[in-house]
């Protein structure tokens, strides 16, 4: 599976030809040979003798790039100038910011936005709490917070350097769905802490979105914080995941016609986003789900399985899947079945694995940046394939979910987030596709599809609406 | 000491009244006649018969808009509609949001500022912690923390009643100094958690503001952070107000033509203020100080002092101050002095106190809304005069202090903040008030003045940088 050139490693050159010649034709040349794909190309500057020319050039690596770069530099004439990564040119001095609704042009304004004025607002919400969420930002505000310990699929790489994610994510908050979301990126890794911190950062937030923090702590936070605060507490990388799955899977068992009571699902992975995900698919109706992680399948006697806690989740995962308790490896249990779910690791499957699965075999394989079986391949035999990738059909992305939930779970004023609000955003999310959309190749809608957001929203807030998990009282101005 | 209308007390009054006749001229009569002002009157509808306009007005308090309000309601054909508090409509929903600086198009645009391209902008961070302050916004990002337990002067009102100040705090940052401020209201009140939270929230900050936390906690809480934080941490209602007030002594000492090595300085109030100004005084070299609080005058055989802890605020000041050892009542102390500065409560002074101090008396009466003394009263015998009401000459505010002080320390990439950071801050405060402006009733600049922000920060950051508090290491792109 070669990459193509990306976006994600574009970069502009800045180079100097001759004016008369054939350098500038070479450029592109150049850039082409090397495997590389030219997106722009600007004269900055022209004069009798020499051009200006910056050059944008989308490579598939660093690696590649500087092949590219260097293959430039052998062209006659060229003299090569500042080479400037545009991924990073976008991250410098940071993504988002803080912005003022008000201006403040005079005393007057002052008074108002600040003391004197100011201390009526805060006397009228010590009176009345609740009208914290009328009269400052906590309506519109999430926490997103990390510990930096399960960024990506980087690993623990602290919570500095999970910064340039959370901004990210911040802006796809406001850009999907108009809600105002900061960063909060902790140092420190223990449980307590996280859980006593985010507690108390939390009066000014109607909402907390967990991120990239690694399992099973995970579970442990998000369990304990749903307990003690009165606003939502949602782990993207589980529930988002899990959300957008469970619409994806509802899609394809249209495509190929089959209930989802009625199929064996293998799932590869048992981290926080597969135990996620099966938790909610068992939720929708799966009843025959087999889970496999790096030990093989997951049953009951399995060895690390009797020594394990209680409350584990592989224990809870046990208990709760491989009805027919099957053994063996991940490659034995996708034999025959219906869906395959990877949340894993690279290349864990071949084509001779998906083709021995059941007739209309659904596979999602969602490890990132490759996936557990190239879809290339698994296509061949398969009747639907998804990815994480944005550049194959059916691509599986959080983008879908998170915004749409929150929006959704703010705007009822909810103090909580339950799997019927999940189950309802994931059924929203599955029919922005039409009847008439539907088809293998079109399982799920994309990321810039405008009607996302607010269907996933307005589901999500009737759902909280109707569990009484939203604010009640006096909100009117 | 009446309170003229302001417009913090503004609002909105919706009324119809007969498009003939005199109702119309009698509105403005009527709440004129009630101590308000009208600061607009536009008509929104006009039919043959009925007028609708909508009346802004000015009240001094409440209850008297509500006694206006009842005024505009005897006027013979006038019916009332909405009466909309105009401070209110500015709060409601908050007063800041997040804005994300680059827009996110489509998928190219979005695999760079989230996946897969921030992968690679996080691995920069991971491998050198440093370029944190070059791809994230830490480099211009402050937290506004507080607990709630001393809010302006309304006491210890909690987090979510807080938030209005921090959220105003925020607008302030961005609108003076072009800093990215975000509150963070905790919904704790001990020591030791505030001091845990603050230290994990650190690494998406580049400095820490403090505000309205109560004494004494404050003092520990702001010492064990600096111990622990290489960003700066400061406390505006300490430090700001100490730098304001010696900017404002300094200028006022240039009024009188007094030395401040020579100058008697009598304060009323040992809070948090107080004692950070005290400790600003002496290190700009005031030799005579002398402290009161409510039991009178600090020495050290007070007997609340005799028992006090070794390292308490009182025992320092004890220490510190009253070299020929005073006793007795505020009062007492303030007879014969060149200074008063009050930060404690309205009214504790009266004129024949002023009248009794020293020729060339300055008195700074700070405590807000109702100063130590009447400043009317006190403008007949001293020869400067400063409050902090923005209806009287030379107000000392900390909105002219904590923009420039946070964009100098930010630009510098300062680790820490000092007492010499703090001098050099007054001193280019008190400096942008020009030799041939300066008087009795001009010793402040205007909290407008644009070159008051830029003079702070410029003092700041060049008093950061000699103090090699600054960031060093590798920083170009």
């Amino acid at each position: 599976m070669a990459t193509a050139p990306s976006v994600s490693y574009s970069m502009t050159v800045r180079l100097e030809v001759p004016a008369s010649g054939t350098a500038v034709s070479q450029l592109t040349t150049a850039v082409e040979s090397s495997g590389g794909s030219v997106t722009g190309l600007d004269v900055t500057a022209s004069g009798h003798e020499k051009l200006r020319i910056d050059v944008t050039i989308a490579a598939s690596s660093t690696s590649h790039a500087d092949e590219i770069v260097e293959g430039l530099r052998d062209i006659e004439g060229v003299v090569l100038g500042k080479v400037s990564d545009r991924t990073f040119l976008m991250h410098l001095g940071g993504k988002i910011e803080m912005a003022s609704k008000h201006p403040i042009r005079n005393r007057d304004d002052l008074s108002m936005i600040y003391t004197p004025g100011v201390a009526r607002v805060c006397m009228a919400i010590a009176e009345n709490p609740e009208d914290a969420r009328r009269l400052t930002i906590k309506r519109n505000t999430v926490a997103v917070v990390t510990d930096g310990s399960a960024v990506l699929g980087l690993g623990n790489i602290g919570p500095m350097a999970a910064m340039p994610v959370m901004e990210g994510k911040a802006a796809l908050f406001k850009r999907f769905a108009d809600i105002d979301a900061w960063p909060i990126c902790l140092d420190t890794q223990d449980t307590d802490a996280i859980v006593e911190i985010v507690k108390a950062i939390a009066p000014g937030f109607a909402g907390i979105n967990l991120e990239d923090i690694s399992a099973p702590r995970c579970f442990e936070i998000e369990a304990r914080l749903r307990e003690a605060l009165d606003i939502p507490v949602f782990h993207d990388d589980q529930h988002g995941t899990a959300i957008v799955v469970l619409a994806s899977l509802t899609n394809a068992l249209r495509v190929v016609g089959k209930g989802i009571g009625d199929v064996r699902v293998v799932m590869s992975g048992a981290g926080a986003a597969g135990t996620a995900i099966l938790k909610l698919l068992i939720a929708a109706g799966v009843k025959h789900a087999v889970v496999a992680d790096i030990h093989g399948v997951v049953h009951a006697g399995r060895e690390d399985l009797v020594s394990a806690d209680v409350d584990s989740p592989l224990r809870w995962i046990a208990e709760n899947t491989n009805p027919e308790s099957m053994t063996g490896t991940l490659k034995q249990a996708v034999a025959g079945a219906d869906v395959f779910i990877g949340v894993s690791a690279p290349n864990v499957l071949d084509g001779d694995d998906v083709a021995a699965m059941a007739d209309g075999a659904i596979v999602f394989a969602l490890a990132n940046p490759d996936p557990e079986v190239d879809p290339a391949i698994a296509r061949q035999t398969a009747a639907v394939v998804a990815t994480g990738r944005s550049d194959f059909p059916n691509q599986i992305n959080n983008v879908l979910v998170f915004p749409g939930v929150f929006r959704g779970l703010l705007d009822a004023q909810s103090r909580t987030v339950n799997t019927e609000m999940m189950l309802a955003a994931a059924r929203a999310l599955a029919d922005v596709v039409a009847e008439d959309e539907l088809n293998a190749n079109y399982i799920i809608p994309s990321v810039f599809n405008e009607r996302v957001a607010g269907a996933v929203a307005g589901a999500v807030r009737n759902a909280a609406k109707g569990a009484g998990g939203a604010v009640t009282g006096p909100t009117s101005a």
